[in-house]
């Protein structure tokens, strides 16, 4: 997960991503879920919540494939691991889309404190970052708005360190707020001359470890060393430059290297009445490097295989299609998600609603949507069923997943199941993530939920609003 | 800390290393604590607790200098710290006593999984390990007997990994019973015909830090490249090897490189009547290199330090001096402690009592000492003192600190004051163990216990029964 900023601010996407957009479909008949298929739907949550085949999923991912950095050789091996899980779960078709992006690598990274005070920083390059090795004086700032009102060339040869605490929060809206310090961080210092960008690592982790992500550079500006350090690292820092000026080597071997494609990998359930019309359950398959993407995003991988699954086994196919769509290179910025959009983009109303999962495994507490007031009965009724599971309908809450961000903006359909990330940032984008964080029975929780969502948007008669964006 | 083997298994102890073992003393009046030494320890308990001189050396100590690896510039640099610092605290004498060694030094480590699985492992080379960069298959082995069980030349051209499960205990008792996989494994793989060396670390964090710590390689034998896995890795050869062959990389660079003079620090806050007999309060100013040594041993060196300054800050000196040792070099094998015993061999009887503070910044529950029956009742008089702070009084359990063992050895009275070292081997010799995880509250705690014990030790009338060793 990378895209919190829109993610997590839920009032905004509320307002602006309103599934279709148009007043054109405000006399329909409301949607509505039938009484035969919420019976089913109950059945299906208790089975779920009895089943381990999302679990297994997380595991043979994490285990056989390990971290799935886009474009690396395990990125490869990761999609045909997909293609084969889709097959052995019994999916009714399983294909791929091509996904082309250019290549980061991450080869070394280290630091150090130099002088009277020598010792070695944990960091990680951010990704984006170039490669460079740099000794350099360090200057202190407590938040972005410091930095940036920190007179032009006062950098000049230094080394800026952005300090920011990050909030833990249920919702992950401490990262919303934190994330422009690696986003933006490094190309504002560059505007005041700096060499090199070191940051307290976005994270609640109080361990050494330091939490990656990708950093952009603004165009016209030539990119810089830039780093995360870990919490400790950081405090330890910010102790030494109360005691004088510090110097620090930064050493890191990375950077682009030219172009990769990779795939979507998508298997569906295929719709007994309306095939053509689908609900989408996402995910992401690629992952940073530094952990096993356990959390992020094997965990949603499993939970979105293995709804569909289930639903696959009911007697009958449900009415829609269920696509279960795993995503490349969510990370370095949706690029699977935006390709998708681009290539369905005349099938946009198909797409009867999307959800993704991409909190990692905490269990889900909220849902929502972005459909219109004609669709929210629905909705509610898929609350109802989802409520002795601990979830409330919480209506203007949320926003789509990462990658459902470009499919929402295109104009279609969205619900929001909220996980509880109250733990989520301890491993998000670090060493940490692997899969003994996991907890089986949230993943269960979390199949359950998804499965139930998911059937019965599938059985709706009516739709939730999707159509192409008026622009 | 590294001796746990023989911290922790009390009994033995307290039964092999009863102080000065001669019955010759055992018609002498019982060792006693005078009214007055007891309330003016009061006083200094609650002093203490109220204190953060204590949390003040911690902080310096792992902010100024960060780890401490023996025979490294940062431990020349320590050694400038601990006199300056025992000067600035008002000791009445400060010098050193010079500590001789190998040199081992860690430059580089990895390792990666090869093959159709491919991905990193986080390692650690154990100290005294020699370099060397090795691809082979690995075998597990669930204990180190079943490696020893293992048919000779069986391990030949492969990688032993020993999977063994540290368990967590308030005593710490789980390191002595899993710390043979780290001391004697590498040479038991030697002789069943192994090429490395891979163990789940010792230790009890499940994050993704591995475990480091001194082995030894049995005369004769050809060393192997030997590292600890993080708990997860460990985890994750356990999976993967049920899916068939794993071959893994190993590479490090790293070994021993000639010999270096550090040094035991020592400040002394001189008694007023019997300045030449005194009680030792110890820790170790060196560290393993991974983090930055603050609860091993940084937590110590400041408990110490500041007790034994709020004894010096009392109206009248104590009757016996109180020496505070910071020794050179535990962690490759109580080097600073046992040249210290050999330069004073001589002086035993002198060394009234000593306890060391080696287990962290936990609470301290219970204290008991190897002193004969006529002095268990001062023993008993300062746990009354201690009450209050939730230690108990608990002859026969415990040990001498590892720094101890040495002096106890020469016949040396010891006093135990048994820290809660629950979380303790979550940092012990791993990049975790940095000033975050200590808590100023337990480091006063501490300190006051340390303060109480020093202060009415040297105010007892009567000894410990201390003396030469009968041979």
């Amino acid at each position: 997960m990378r895209f919190a900023p829109i993610l997590l601010s839920s009032t905004l996407i509320a307002s602006t991503l309103l599934a279709g957009r148009a007043s054109a479909n405000d006399d329909t008949e409301p949607t509505r879920i039938p009484d035969s298929a919420i019976a089913i739907a109950h059945d299906l949550r208790e089975r779920a919540l009895a089943d381990d085949s999302g679990w297994k999923i997380v595991e043979s991912l994490t285990t056989e494939i390990g971290p799935r950095l886009p474009g690396s050789e395990a990125d490869a091996r990761a999609v045909e691991w997909a293609k084969a899980k889709f097959a052995e779960l019994g999916y009714d078709k399983v294909w791929t889309e091509p996904v082309t992006f250019p290549k980061w690598e991450r080869r070394s990274e280290s630091a150090q404190v130099l002088g009277a005070h020598a010792q070695p920083l944990v960091v990680t390059a951010l990704g984006g970052s170039p490669g460079g090795t740099i000794e350099a004086e360090i200057v202190r700032f407590e938040s972005l708005e410091a930095l940036q009102a920190a007179p032009e060339g006062s950098l000049s040869g230094k080394i800026a360190f952005v300090d920011v605490h990050m909030e833990r929060t249920r919702d992950g809206s401490g990262y919303g707020k934190a994330s422009p310090v690696r986003g933006r961080g490094p190309s504002e210092a560059i505007r005041k001359g700096a060499i090199g960008y070191l940051m307290r690592s976005i994270g609640t982790s109080p361990n050494r470890v330091a939490n990656t992500g990708i950093t952009r550079f603004d165009e016209g500006l030539a990119p810089i060393p830039s780093a995360a350090l870990s919490l400790p690292d950081a405090d330890q820092l910010g102790r030494l430059l109360q005691r004088g000026p510090v110097r620090v080597r930064l050493a890191l071997d990375c950077g682009w290297s030219g172009e990769y494609t990779s795939q979507n990998v998508i298997g569906e359930i295929t719709g007994s009445e309306r095939p053509e019309e689908m609900v989408v359950i996402a995910s992401h398959l690629d992952s940073w490097d530094l952990g096993t993407g356990a959390i992020d995003d094997a965990s949603g991988v499993g939970i979105t295989m293995a709804a569909a699954r289930l639903i696959g086994q009911l007697p009958e196919r449900p009415k829609r299609t269920i696509r279960v769509i795993a995503f490349a290179n969510e990370e370095q910025g949706l690029i699977g998600a935006r390709q998708y959009t681009e290539r369905h983009a005349n099938e946009i109303a198909n797409h009867v609603i999307a959800a993704e999962s991409d909190f990692g495994s905490g269990r889900i507490y909220g849902i929502s949507s972005g459909a219109p007031e004609r669709a929210q009965g629905a909705i509610r009724q898929i609350a109802e069923v989802l409520a002795p599971l601990g979830i409330e309908h919480m209506p203007g809450k949320g926003g789509p997943g990462p990658d459902i961000i470009p499919l929402a903006q295109a104009g279609g359909a969205w619900a929001w199941l909220g996980q509880d990330g109250t733990q989520y940032f301890d491993l998000h984008h670090n060493a940490d993530d692997t899969l003994d964080k996991v907890d089986p029975a949230d993943i269960a929780h979390n199949v359950a939920a998804y499965a139930v969502f998911a059937y019965l948007a599938a059985q709706a008669e009516g739709d939730f609003g999707s159509g192409a964006a008026t622009p």
